[in-house]
């Protein structure tokens, strides 16, 4: 097999990432911004001349309208599109919904700083009865009680991302097609993570824009050959940036 | 099992339908009046408290792009969609392109009668070296010989909606799925024939309006127990008329 590509892209700004809030499994849509990355990265994959064979996503729907505007703009409707709960954001527990300040009064500065700084320490788990708890949620009626998360460290995205990967995604892409993973920032971390052979530490330092195509060039056992952004540069710097100081709330 | 409800939705009027030209297998988008018609027919369905466990649509973007319009008016982005070229359009072969008036300079009108008149007279064949000819779209290229149409009858487009009904689609059913099928007007002429029972001769004055969603109750066998649009009733007879007497020119 020669080298292959793999495209990944997380969802375009979110009207939650827009007012710092930790977002996980909510289902919140993207913002006027977002819509516009999402189109956007439409026309870098366009001006490249992507034909996709199969695109993932998550079941959330800043995922879904980010691909579908992507696949607009490429006019590759026709595309089967995946959909599973194992591409959703992490799930941040009792944080979600909290905007920065208000975490930081209810939990305490030290206690978000090892929150945000931790591979594995999950944040507060909502409690089954929470409404928003993803058990009351007709989406994840067929996961196990073991499945359905309450709250995740970044290890535990891991988790249920790899498997996902390993069993569904990759065999595809070792078929020869052309994939496209649209997700978000913490589950396409766990997807470069396995790819790159990052330590637990160096994927805590990692920042995935919104909105930009990310490409791999993966050899026949899905060692990277490399990857890239597309677009300028600068761009690309300046957009991971300006994740890293939002603190990375929930994606 | 309670009686199971289904929907079927046709498209919304896509541009060729407004210039009365055959589409058939032509990726045509949907007109402006065709947008409003599925984001119309998603109210519809919010209205009355539809949530959909699957939906299943052809490989056309004005099925697709239809599908998204009411799922999203719905707020049911994560529903799996399921994408099929069984679902497609009749194959017009040659006619595919084609305005009334040109198709009756080219044809003859009474041969423009007899083909519209009749169930199993295909028209005719587009050439293998057509560009046109799905062989050259990637989309088909899983496709048999066999399989891949130059041209349809009625006939031969139930011939292959009838098996993805049986062995993909009914199934769901009958394991108690809400199902929403969205696409064209003779995919779902083949549909609603096997389900009523419909001779092939009164299967051709059966004129499904465009946008407007039809729900089947069904017992535990699929019989029917009852159809009805959703909407006003004028509404729907007026729809029905105008696509009647459009002469059906493509779906």
């Amino acid at each position: 097999m020669p080298t292959q590509t793999l495209v990944m892209l997380r969802h375009g700004e979110s009207r939650w990432n827009l007012e710092n809030r930790f977002t996980g499994w909510v289902d919140v849509d993207l913002s006027d911004k977002g819509l516009a990355e999402a189109k956007r990265a439409g026309e870098q994959l366009k001006a490249e001349g992507f034909a996709f064979d199969v695109a993932y996503t998550s079941v959330l729907k800043r995922a879904i309208r980010t691909l579908w505007l992507a696949m607009d703009e490429l006019d590759q409707l026709w595309v089967p599109v995946v959909r599973s709960w194992r591409l959703n954001e992490r799930h941040y527990g009792a944080l979600q919904g909290l905007n920065k300040a208000e975490t930081a009064a209810r939990h305490g500065e030290d206690q978000v700083k090892i929150w945000r700084r931790s591979y594995d320490i999950p944040p507060p788990p909502l409690s089954p009865d929470d409404p928003g708890h993803p058990r009351h949620d007709r989406r994840y009626r067929d996961l196990t009680p073991d499945q359905l998360p309450a709250c995740e460290s970044l290890k535990d995205t891991l988790a249920r991302v790899l498997p996902y990967w390993n069993e569904v995604i990759a065999p595809d892409i070792q078929a020869g097609k052309q994939v496209l993973i649209v997700a978000h920032g913490n589950s396409l971390r766990a997807l470069v993570k396995h790819l790159d052979g990052l330590s637990d530490q160096d994927v805590l330092e990692l920042n995935i824009p919104t909105g930009i195509p990310l490409v791999y060039q993966l050899d026949e056992n899905l060692k990277p050959q490399g990857s890239r952004y597309l677009g300028d540069a600068e761009a690309v710097k300046a957009a991971a940036e300006a994740v890293a100081r939002q603190g990375r709330a929930g994606g």
